[in-house]
């Protein structure tokens, strides 16, 4: 079997995801990981695969059809995105939602000047929850769509946490409101207020000495990321964070309910996802949509794409006779 | 606007629903229904739109851009389906499982000869249940799919308990086992027997004097519809019928549940639907994909073509930019 060659761009928590998946999917191989660092002190899960460094990028340029970028959203990929997929393949899971239309425009009119395919924003949200959105409006126009997440590690509230004065180390969760999914689900299309929609739960390990009242309150009262939600604040050790809190579990719904007919019969669709490693997960997307780039490719196409642009039977290993044979 | 001129071939439930689909969708507008009745028989709902004979299609070849087929997929579809697909663009519902690859080959013949696109198998089971199906798999390749259906009236089996001797009237629910759902959300990956994931429930009107033991007997013991089940029957009066069973409700989940990495972190996965009127639905879902059709068709593509072939975008009244600032 001719074997589709990725390489990955940054190996923190997500690219150590994608060598996870690369490897239980069968039609891929790893040819190298890139990195800023020193590469000689990255060690990674693969044999015969290189580490390199991330300018020595290039030279890989004919060993390499698929390049995953799994950089970050804030700084990283605005810069690195549109670069790498002049000469690269490229799939990323750029998640800063106010500023796609903007990337897409520099990935694409980057990517059609090499001739190249560049996914963006893919994973799962965006990814499967934009996608599902997408299907539930197109399929009810008249309706309302509601995304809940959790309950999981919100990697940026976390960071917000542990910038606060006297907080040594802190793991924030978003959750749902239970009763507000359920009024969702009832079909009865309610107006929520961001309060209505999530709670925030931080454990967090003070410095010794610390002022825990002063922690809570900066916590509670922090704009943008704590003000408009009820927050709780529990004092945890090193210890305890390290055993019950090393895990980085999320998930979501998208649920919409709308209706259809003269007399509104009502429908919900309910879209949801329980995973027990948000990393590992959305690098079994990226994965998937790394096979669709490789196809849209050799078919001689080129520029940026979405999820949404994808036909879904080029994300499968099955051949499209298999796929209405087996799956339809 | 432009508006898509939609066709409809056969006015059932399903057509019904079609035409009802239009109304809410702007982009769109009904122009003829086509009918093997008598066209001064038919009343339909829509103002300005044609009523005519099934034979006298081909007149409309000019006016029509997407010809919505709902006719039954048993005798109707696999003659009419590649029939119809060689003068009209075509979206259908064919959900013989078991017959899709021979259907989907003689639409495809038919379909590029003429230069037109056939959409074939869209609604929900097949459709947006097949589509899950899908990016589930294609995203957690170790893992296994379970599909439950209900609670929801299966017109195939209540017409087979309306064809038992002593029988006047009937309808029969398919009902998910909830102890089965809850052990494959779990994540537990149950091996489930037929008996295990569903239950079958008739509501039975039977002929005055009838021997209602034999009624049961006879359906119960009956081979592919009900040996395989626990089915429970209940003799209620015409009237109880038509005031507790005539609406249509349906419904169901995909679930998937698989693992990644090294330590085999496990993933839940779940599509379900809950539906007030099971061919209101469907007809919306079809009804979209007419619009995934009509830009094919304008692009220059030609042949059959399924849900998984259907790049998502296709299928919004949106613009690509809309999508991507929006849903993405």
């Amino acid at each position: 079997m001719e074997k589709i060659r990725i390489g990955i761009a940054g190996y923190g928590n997500i690219g150590r995801g994608v060598e996870l998946a690369i490897a239980r999917n069968e039609d891929m191989e790893l040819k190298a990981v890139f990195t800023r660092r020193d590469p000689s002190s990255v060690k990674i899960h693969t044999e015969n695969a290189a580490v390199m460094h991330m300018d020595d990028m290039l030279s890989m340029k004919d060993e390499i059809d698929i390049m995953m970028l799994c950089g970050g959203s804030a700084t990283d990929l605005p810069v690195l995105g549109p670069k790498i997929a002049a000469d690269f393949n490229t799939i990323d899971s750029f998640d800063t939602h106010a500023r796609i239309p903007e990337y897409f425009e520099n990935v694409d009119k980057a990517a059609k000047a090499g001739g190249k395919i560049g996914i963006i924003s893919v994973g799962w949200d965006p990814g499967m929850f934009s996608l599902n959105r997408l299907y539930a409006e197109a399929v009810l126009p008249q309706g309302s769509t509601y995304t809940f997440w959790g309950k999981g590690v919100s990697q940026g509230h976390s960071d917000a946490v542990r910038r606060v004065d006297g907080v040594k180390n802190a793991i924030q969760y978003t959750v749902p409101v239970e009763t507000a999914v359920d009024r969702v689900r009832s079909g009865s299309e309610p107006k929520l207020s961001t309060r209505e929609k999530h709670l925030r739960e931080c454990y967090v390990v003070p410095e010794e000495g610390a002022d825990l009242q002063a922690i809570e309150n900066a916590i509670k009262t922090m704009p943008n990321y704590f003000d408009e939600y009820d927050t709780t604040v529990t004092f945890i050790t090193e210890e305890e964070l390290k055993a019950g809190h090393s895990k980085m579990p999320h998930g979501g719904f998208v649920i919409r309910s709308g209706n259809t007919g003269e007399e509104g019969n009502k429908h919900i669709i309910e879209y949801s996802l329980k995973l027990d490693s948000n990393p590992e997960f959305t690098a079994s997307v990226l994965i998937c949509y790394a096979r669709a780039a490789y196809r849209l490719a050799k078919a001689g196409e080129s520029g940026a794409r979405t999820v949404f642009d994808i036909a879904p039977g080029l994300l499968s290993a099955k051949t499209p006779e298999e796929l209405r044979a087996g799956l339809l």
